[in-house]
């Protein structure tokens, strides 16, 4: 078996007009896996302290993981990362489709962006090759466009592209940035960061297959996923993401009309099985995996929705839709291929639309305002202009674009007590109220309002298959959902570890392997000898490096908030009156700190933890706010 | 596969004469595994605060491990622990043979034993039935002797036994228990602990085999250690755990007068080899075990020593003979006969010995007080009279058999110098000038001066195979002997971990499995799915309870010391010049207690670290000690 991993990672600046490669060592690799560990360490290591994210000292990060590219579900992906624009914090979002891979086969791991373009500019990468070309011709132009000329100007038919939109262009702060036009690297505006730098997108095309330890291993991985998957995902894979969105409905977990409700009336019309039987043409996929869980989608009237741009995943169906009191599946569909086509985050999107609608009911945005709209829920047509108008910044789409708190304080009038944000960063579709150990995750995550440190709690905490599973971590007991004890919060801590695992290795949260089967997956990869408590253990360090990070930016405990809506009852459906406790929730914050090591009242991370994790060198980059 | 664990628990009050039954649920089994995990978890719940040790309110625990029974090597074993006499501090000692297989097939993991018999009494389990019975015919008996009674009074030749000799009856501090009479529980004193209680033996019989959750790959386990037991553990069959005595004498690392020297000019004669090539008569072995590392040795004069009571270990033939300047095998086998016969620490006695000889070098102890003994370094003969001395308190002997630091103290001028103990116990046979990360975890082990927690340490540090192995929790660079740097003790902290979790599943330090073989093998035998990590969790959770014990016995950070002899240079050899830098030793005891979440300063678990092990309980029995 062959032994370690050696990989490359290029860095292009774009001011200087300069590319170079560096070859770390396989500690280098093994210690920080790829991903949010390699953006958290460069950022801290090679950002100053409070630079603008939108000017040329910010860093824009492209990075996959060990296990990309090899040839098993959930290794398609990439991170990319940079100092957020809509929080100022350690941004990075993570995307699949077939871009990461293709990076790894062109004989990259990551790429470092510098500096910015003197104008828009275009980076191909083929083979090991790279190089910076103009873009001018490409500027303002949609995702899909941008990509048919891109591959026409390289001659590579099959070149993968990582595109952004107008949205990146005009600096909207949660712009996101597309893979093959249809995956999104959704979360903390790295479009705009990418925007910023005057690059219009990164094309690449790679025919060198990742060198496997152990190929035998990998393999027998991935069939045992191809065999599983229609046992254990035939759902997930028949109804895409939204496959439990009736269910999260019936529990009363759907946020509604800007979380002032947690049941939508009109659920049905909007779920998986609706979609299936309706704007459904086709299933997507990303590279190597079984599940096909993306959905195709085409509509011709009211709205003529492409295809190319595939379909609504659950955060989409929701934002847009329950989130906006909207069940109209053919403007869900068009809002996301909006999204899509001009680069915008759907959530943000759409939980930006849906703030401006209760604004406009509760009479704080006014038809002036607006350009006319009647912004009130349920408005399908009204909600899907504001997106166009929001990727463009025209009318009210341009306050829209800073996001809810920036939007809020223009606005004034009070409307921030409906801004419903963490960091600055717009509440995804997952309830707190319904599931309280999310809320903890909402509340610390570095990313600010960010569900994959800790969806997955709801899943964990009943009796089931995945409870047999989180045994495998020392967690024994059941625990419920509305449940804030210690014990709670330390399978939040554990789960909020594993994900940032994932997120260094850069696998898709929906793979159903198992601890033990990521582990193998590593090691049959590197040829390491990796444990599950190595693998615990870089997801911690990546924890607390982004903590770290964003303490050096000033951010602290004072900013691991949740809005106050989550604190008030629920007026109705099965968790009427629930809101959450907010003693508990304080008392469960300093828990989470403690448990990780952190300084229990002010959430920082000592010395003594930087030197457990193996990277006492933070201590030396923090500006001075971590105490020895 | 069968999932989970059943097993049972013995409880026997000898004051009441009372016998009877628990039965946990299989979490319990999970949390604690057995051996230290349990024991900690008894003492802490079910001891109070400041109890005598030598009184009936102290409790002696034997307990084995959920892997104990197994049919693979390493797992034969049990502990016995309590409040230990010679601490005062949480005390077990961990034992091989064939005495914790047999209980588990006689249908019990542990055995409680609470109060103190009338008159001297033995515990016979066969087959889950347990009996008290009279041993007024066996008190004083030598452990061989008392054995062959046992078994012809219950009829079972094959009867395996746990006995103490006169050193237990006579309350030395440091005497044992043998299992077998050859293999012996040796440290903290819980021999004195069984003989303040007058239970002179347990002997135990069972025939129901531990039922395994997968067989296949417990039985993979024990052929690949057949397999690779001459290639990997040649050295140690052929010469026993003593194979390496001639190496650390070569690098200036084998305690040699009582300390004072770290190399011993007669090194040769007392190696492995050596007694291959003079006495040895044979190889033991405990339950199941293809390495054979015990031995058996035979001397005709001029003392006789029977072959019944096995051979010196690495540990014997350094307390007797380089710490006490002798190489006469024949002499420190005797003293190992008569430590197995009567019960001795073998470690503690041989160091008391050489305590006993330093005085007498240097005028603070006179032939008056040893009546007429010259009790120089290199007197051999009178260190055998001395180890039977103490064994039946007898002159000196009864000074001595206090341990070194009480004696110093009944002793006086300035003997203290000389007492080189930590907690209380004498030092073992591994010098922390030379490796200096086990100066660490000798100064922090709960036990006091115990070797077990960090004696790897020295071998992990250097590259080769076992610096590949320990990558496998993230340790990825070497890490040279005399390194305090945080790096090292990060190792020693996670060392310690997986030696607190062997020290629970009660498995074999020598056993050559990896992280990943030991995980195998508790989910073969249990069918549990935990992961290194959940098996790292439990030896944390372990290492955290025994401080819990100790705080609230009043032990801290003021009792994790090292005599002050390892600061002071060593006057010669490979190590000429090198003594322990206090001030790096006192900043590495705080990072060795931060890196574990406890106070840095006080040396404190605090409540979040108890929350995330999941013993918030233990907030609960702690006196008050430990803060929140």
């Amino acid at each position: 078996m062959a032994y370690g991993y050696n990989g490359k990672i290029l860095r292009v600046d774009l001011s200087r007009k300069t590319i170079s490669v560096d070859e770390p060592e396989d500690n280098f690799y093994r210690r920080y896996l790829g991903g949010r560990g390699f953006i958290s360490y460069y950022l801290l290591r090679e950002l100053k302290a409070g630079v603008d994210p939108l000017s040329p000292e910010n860093k824009l990060i492209f990075a996959s993981g060990v296990v990309t590219g090899a040839p098993a579900g959930g290794c398609g992906r990439n991170s990319v990362g940079g100092k957020s624009p809509l929080t100022g914090a350690y941004g990075d979002a993570e995307v699949g489709g077939y871009w990461g891979a293709e990076l790894k086969c062109a004989g990259y791991d990551a790429i470092i962006i510098d500096g910015k373009a003197e104008s828009p500019v275009y980076l191909w990468i083929k083979d090991g090759e790279a190089e910076i070309r103009d873009a001018s011709h490409l500027w303002g132009k949609a995702t899909a466009e941008t990509q048919e000329i891109i591959r026409s100007d390289v001659g590579e038919q099959l070149a993968r592209t990582a595109i952004i939109g107008q949205a990146g262009e005009n600096l909207v702060r949660y712009a996101c940035i597309l893979n093959d036009v249809s995956h999104a690297a959704g979360r903390t505006g790295m479009g705009a960061v990418m925007g910023s730098k005057n690059l219009k997108a990164i094309a690449v095309r790679g025919h060198n297959r990742l060198t496997l330890a152990n190929p035998g291993a990998v393999a027998a991985l991935a069939k045992w996923l191809r065999d599983v998957v229609g046992i254990v995902m035939g759902g997930f894979s028949a109804q895409g993401t939204s496959v439990g969105l009736k269910a999260l409905n019936r529990e009363g977990g759907l946020p509604t009309r800007n979380l002032q409700q947690s049941v939508f009336e009109d659920a049905d019309k909007i779920t998986g099985r609706a979609m299936k039987e309706s704007i459904l043409v086709g299933r997507g996929s990303c590279y190597a995996c079984p599940v096909r869980c993306k959905r195709v989608v085409s509509v011709s009237e009211p709205y003529q929705v492409d295809s190319v741009y595939g379909g609504p995943e659950y955060e989409t169906l929701a934002s847009f839709g329950s989130n906006c009191g909207i069940s109209d599946l053919a403007a869900i569909a068009k809002a996301n291929e909006l999204c899509n086509a001009h680069g915008l985050d759907t959530i943000s999107a759409g939980a930006t639309v849906a703030f401006a609608m209760e604004c406009f009911e509760r009479g704080i945005l006014s038809e002036r305002d607006t350009g006319g709209l009647k912004l009130n829920f349920g408005n399908a047509s009204a909600m899907v202009q504001v997106v166009d108008m929001i990727a463009r910044r025209k009318g009210i789409g341009d306050i829209l674009a800073e996001g809810v708190a920036r939007a809020a304080s223009r606005i004034g009038k009070g409307a921030d007590e409906f801004a419903l944000h963490i960091k600055g960063q717009e509440i995804p579709m997952h309830e707190p109220r319904y599931k309280q150990g999310l809320g903890i995750g909402y509340a610390i995550s570095p990313k600010g309002a960010d569900h994959t440190m800790s969806v997955h709690d709801s899943m964990y905490a009943s009796e089931g298959p995945l409870l047999e599973e989180t045994k495998a971590l020392g967690i024994l007991e059941p625990l419920a959902l509305d449940d804030l004890s210690p014990s709670k919060v330390r399978m939040v801590v554990y789960h909020s570890c594993w994900q940032h695992l994932l997120d260094c290795l850069v696998m898709c949260n929906f793979m159903p392997f198992t601890y033990h089967q990521v582990e193998e997956l590593v090691c049959g990869v590197t040829g390491w000898n990796s444990t599950v408590y190595e693998l615990m253990k870089v997801g911690e360090r990546c924890l607390a490096m982004t903590r770290a990070f964003n303490i050096r930016e000033g951010l602290g405990r004072k900013d691991d908030l949740l809005p106050q809506r989550f604190f008030t009852p629920l007026p109705s459906g099965p968790l009427q009156g629930v809101g959450i406790d907010k003693d508990k929730f304080e008392q469960a914050k300093e828990t989470f700190y403690s448990m990780l090591g952190w300084d229990k009242i002010d959430g920082i991370p000592g010395l003594g933890k930087l030197q457990e994790l193996g990277i006492e060198w933070v201590f030396d980059y923090s500006g001075g706010e971590i105490g020895d």
